[in-house]
């Protein structure tokens, strides 16, 4: 391993004395005017070291269950993050040199071109938790470059060597009470079961996505709802396929699940006679229903979702918005998941309306809605949340989790719907090191928000603290019945 | 009547004791720095105490006329105000435990209800307005819990009693110089006559609204257009629904009334030939028309209500993009305007154009254009406005008459159109008493926009005052033809 | 000439000397908290100075080939600027009465009209850039009004009478490094030729603009090919027409151009085959194509404008969402560019998918993309520029080229695609006397932006240095191959 402080005589050294970090600042994410900042802090200061609640994410449970070691830095902070890669790769990198898809790389070589590009996170999210992760969790104290990368790699390296870098103690250590991963509804959940039995101080929870066993367009559909009903001993039938369905809802709430999470393009749904949507079910297994009737029998099928969460409890979230794999090209050589998913318009108002007609009223239904498209925060999302008592709104995410769009966030939608209608903080992440920097982040950004309203004459101090403490950790927990 | 400082030995008492408000911030809602801070103070209080003008609103000019007394807390306060209601309700109460729809309710026990739940309201406009009213107008001294409920109900009934809080008192209290209301085509305007003959300091105008009659979707269309052309005498025609509409706009206007109103979901307009209005006339009527039908005569009427604005000269408002009564359930049992109307996206730029190609250009018809989704400030409304003189920029409304969303729309549109094209202040509320609060609130959020614009040398300080000065009264003056 | 120094015992001359300016504020667009202030103060001046590079606007080459000198004032100021006559339009007066389109008016009548109207321009970007002209390059210092009016007049004339006041004199006095004019493809680029053969300090580089060419729904558009095809000796083919705009666009390149411009109203691209493509070119071109195959087929050509990019390295500029020529009796009477182009709502990830499944990969294309729907910067333009290396974020357009709305652009877009991927800043204007402040204001705004994030921890003082001075001038030189 190389040192970090080499004699400043060598070019290196230089770089790395010039590069030396100042201490990070308490006031990060604060508002610039001395009066707000003060109150910001007060109110960050409640919550700062509260236990992270993370009732939606991507870590997978197998990493908890056999902690499993981080293999080296490009693995943990690059390859699997395409948040970081999607950047590089707008910059001119090609996605294998780094590692995307599983295809093989030198990871130090992959290292060199994170860290010379460094200039292209300056200002982002990634570039932000990237630098939480690098100090906080990582204790590096030297800004990544160039002329740092080899020695901050072989820095981060040694620390992944030791037991406590390992996913079990960083659990322990970030504090986490609750963690949810999501899994696919045929997954046995070991993992879970493993982890509940091992006395890891914090619970790891599945939770139910069944996006490929409800979606006609999904590309394997009929292979799926065949496996779907064979792991259930089902016939082929809308029937049987419902009842499956329940099944291994069921199986995931003996796992300890307390919601389902749906990922789809439009928030539409369709209410169906029965009949109706036993004939689209044949159509869609048998690959002979058209364009129309495939959208029809999805959006049927989120209504379908609703209902089997007014019937067994599960929290039902909606991530809705988002045309997936854009470049045909890129997905077919690296995959799912590799930067290019964008965003899409949204109607949550019209879309939403069968599913909300039937079971909108049910107290014990709880409908989680997020967004990457900002219009309907408020004009659709909040109006809709402070009416329906089912109706929450989800954290900003994915491209809006981010300090200045969460602020836009809560600006949108308080002053029609309040706090009381809020997720709480979602991280919704797989960059397990970066948990607990994501949570700061909306600590900080919901203190500066309130900071204001106290600075406006809009909210008492003491009222203001009142609602922070409930979104760090009360509100997800009764949100996601925790 | 209990009191509201009981021994503070009391539970209640102690409660009572830690809940004493403090004074009123007199910068509430000017932003954080002090050096512009300072500067909106300044031009605030050029208008704080102007007179209200208030072009556009739902107070029932019965209440006017009669000097009809506000029953109770409950009455005034939480049963009509769907604001607030909506608010509990997805806080998990039923509307009618809160007296929603007409539903028998005992007032003091929804009043602990709603005290109970305050909470719901930290951040959201309602919440201000709520303190402002219970502050400013009812000087009530703690604040409103479950603790207080009781109190606070006695205290506020108690003023109620007494002649100083029936509401012509207070429309001279609160400087109103002209209060408009929103009535049925056929109403027959007494009550606004006996306004006029009373010596009330301050004129109360009729608002011309006649939605259910140019909407063959309306629930009872063919029976309110009976009841029009039969109010003047006229034959199931085209011609004769055209004359019995102009008839009705004349009776307005000699009951001085300045503007009309037009509720739509979609600000769709269209052209068509005498003829081709005639055939669809007789099919909406009939109840034979289609859906597409039904959208183009819909369509059609509202440019024919521009058209007729242009002969009489009352000025035409525009709310748009409001989709209506989203629970059924809901409607069902407790009507419209209670809490479930949400936003959609509207097309001002292509639905107006049919109307603005007939009448853009005239130069004494006013059209003012109210959205609820905010996306179409600066890329419709402002830029709309900003060429035509006829198109004036309808002030925030509904789920945006809040002191964020109103700062968001300043932003939007001033760098392209500037103050001039405004509609001035629009309070557009049935809540008699919150009306000077809101007023002030956009006194004070302009006085912030316009001191942060000082602030970054973009407008003299005089030149600020002097836009402040004409936004408080002359401008809506203008506008509204008063 | 008459003085702007009256006896002030004149009521003009009283006025005058109330209008006298205070000196301009050096923080003018930096905020209000004196911390951030201080840091925006200190980014600016690292670029303040720098040379202008404007890869995109509308001056005309003539104007710098020939020198020729601005006429008059309201020439200069009023007449050829939509932006200044659509609200004055607004305010009730006649495009005629402003010289639009070539009415014939008295221009000191025109400038009293404009004088005596500023009042509407108060918060404007336009206010804004009239006000920093008039003062810096101007040298006007009092403030323009009804009473000023005549002696401003005479002193702008004076100036415009002198040499330092003709185009080639303030080309070199602003700085200017490079210009880039917007042509017809068809143009013989001669004035390009002189103006390089001229010894002017800075470069002025031609654009190629085909729209007219592109889009069957074109006034001429059967008339403008014949016209291309036989500039280039193409027989009426598909084949034929591609062949002669490459053609052009050769001729555009050994003229300097390094870009192709495109103005659409939808950003809708359509992959064909070659013959699907023959076929639609016969039926444009015989006026035979119904709606549908017209906007196919311009669909199309985006597309294969796109590929002849790729082809021959011209970076692709896409100006996209505007409706042109919104009031007929308007266009009919004053023409094109008049002040009734309204935005609409704009679909980029639907609409460019079949564009970028062709050449989104390409790295050496370049692929600029500017909206004026707000909305579509954190939804999808910042997320499809953080993937594809090809594509390009526009600085802020048009009615958004304007301080608030530049901030809302880099907070919509830098937390997901961060610096690296914009443009640079981008005038667009015609208005050759606004570039400076165009510029200044751009870089002012960047200043702030980068000076809040510093402010709140999120990016060095030194990264926001580099940032800025990257944004200044390598950016736009890297992005558009000067």
């Amino acid at each position: 391993m190389s040192t970090i402080t080499p004699p400043t005589t060598s070019p290196l050294g230089a770089a790395v004395a010039d590069d030396r970090l100042e201490p990070r600042d308490p006031h990060r994410l604060f508002p610039g005017d001395r009066r707000t900042r003060d109150i910001a802090r007060g109110l960050y200061e409640r919550v700062a070291t509260a236990p992270i609640v993370s009732p939606h994410g991507h870590v997978p449970a197998e990493w908890i269950a056999r902690d499993i070691p981080f293999t080296d830095p490009t693995a943990l902070l690059v390859s699997h993050d395409h948040y970081v890669t999607r950047l590089l790769h707008a910059s001119g990198l090609d996605l294998d040199e780094l590692g995307v898809g599983g295809h093989p790389v030198d990871p130090r070589a992959a290292w060199r071109l994170f860290a010379e590009r460094q200039a292209v996170f300056a200002g982002t999210a990634t570039g932000y938790w990237i630098d939480e992760e690098l100090r906080n969790v990582l204790d590096i104290d030297v800004a990544l470059s160039a002329e740092t990368a080899d020695a901050v790699y072989d820095r981060i390296q040694a620390k992944l060597d030791t037991p406590a870098f390992r996913p079990r103690a960083l659990f322990e250590r970030f504090g986490i009470e609750v963690l949810a991963t999501t899994d696919d509804p045929l997954d046995d959940l070991r993992f879970h079961g493993e982890i509940a039995a091992s006395g890891l101080p914090g619970r790891v929870l599945p939770t139910f996505r069944p996006d490929r066993y409800l979606d006609p367009d999904s590309p394997e559909f009929a292979t799926d709802i065949a496996r779907l009903l064979a792991s259930e001993g089902q016939e082929t039938s809308f029937r049987g396929y419902l009842t499956a369905l329940e099944a291994r809802r069921a199986h995931f709430i003996r796992h300890g699940a307390t919601s389902a999470d749906h990922g789809i393009e439009d928030p539409a749904t369709v209410d169906l006679t029965g009949d109706e949507a036993a004939r689209l079910f044949q159509l869609a297994v048998s690959g002979r229903a058209d364009a129309a009737e495939r959208q029809v029998f999805r959006g049927h099928m989120l209504l379908q979702m609703a209902r089997m969460s007014v019937d067994d409890g599960l929290v039902m979230t909606v991530h809705a918005g988002v045309v997936r794999n854009h470049s045909t090209a890129t997905f077919r050589r690296f995959g799912a998941d590799t930067g290019h998913d964008f965003p899409r318009r949204t109607d949550f108002v019209r879309g939403l309306r069968p599913l909300l007609e039937r079971f909108g009223l049910e107290k014990s239904f709880h409908l989680v809605l997020f967004a990457v498209d900002e219009t309907v925060y408020s004009r659709e999302i909040a109006p809709m949340a402070s009416f329906y008592p089912s109706v929450y709104i989800g954290a900003p995410w994915w491209f809006l989790d981010a300090p200045d769009a969460m602020a836009r966030f809560r600006s949108a939608v308080t002053e029609s719907a309040g706090f009381s209608r809020g997720s709480g903080f979602i991280d919704d992440t797989r960059a397990f090191l970066s948990i607990p920097a994501r949570h700061d982040t909306a600590r900080r950004v919901d203190a500066s928000f309130l900071a204001r309203l106290v600075s406006e004459g809009r909210l008492t101090e003491a009222a203001a603290g009142a609602v922070i403490d409930d979104i760090a950790g009360p509100q997800p927990r009764r949100v996601f019945k925790l």
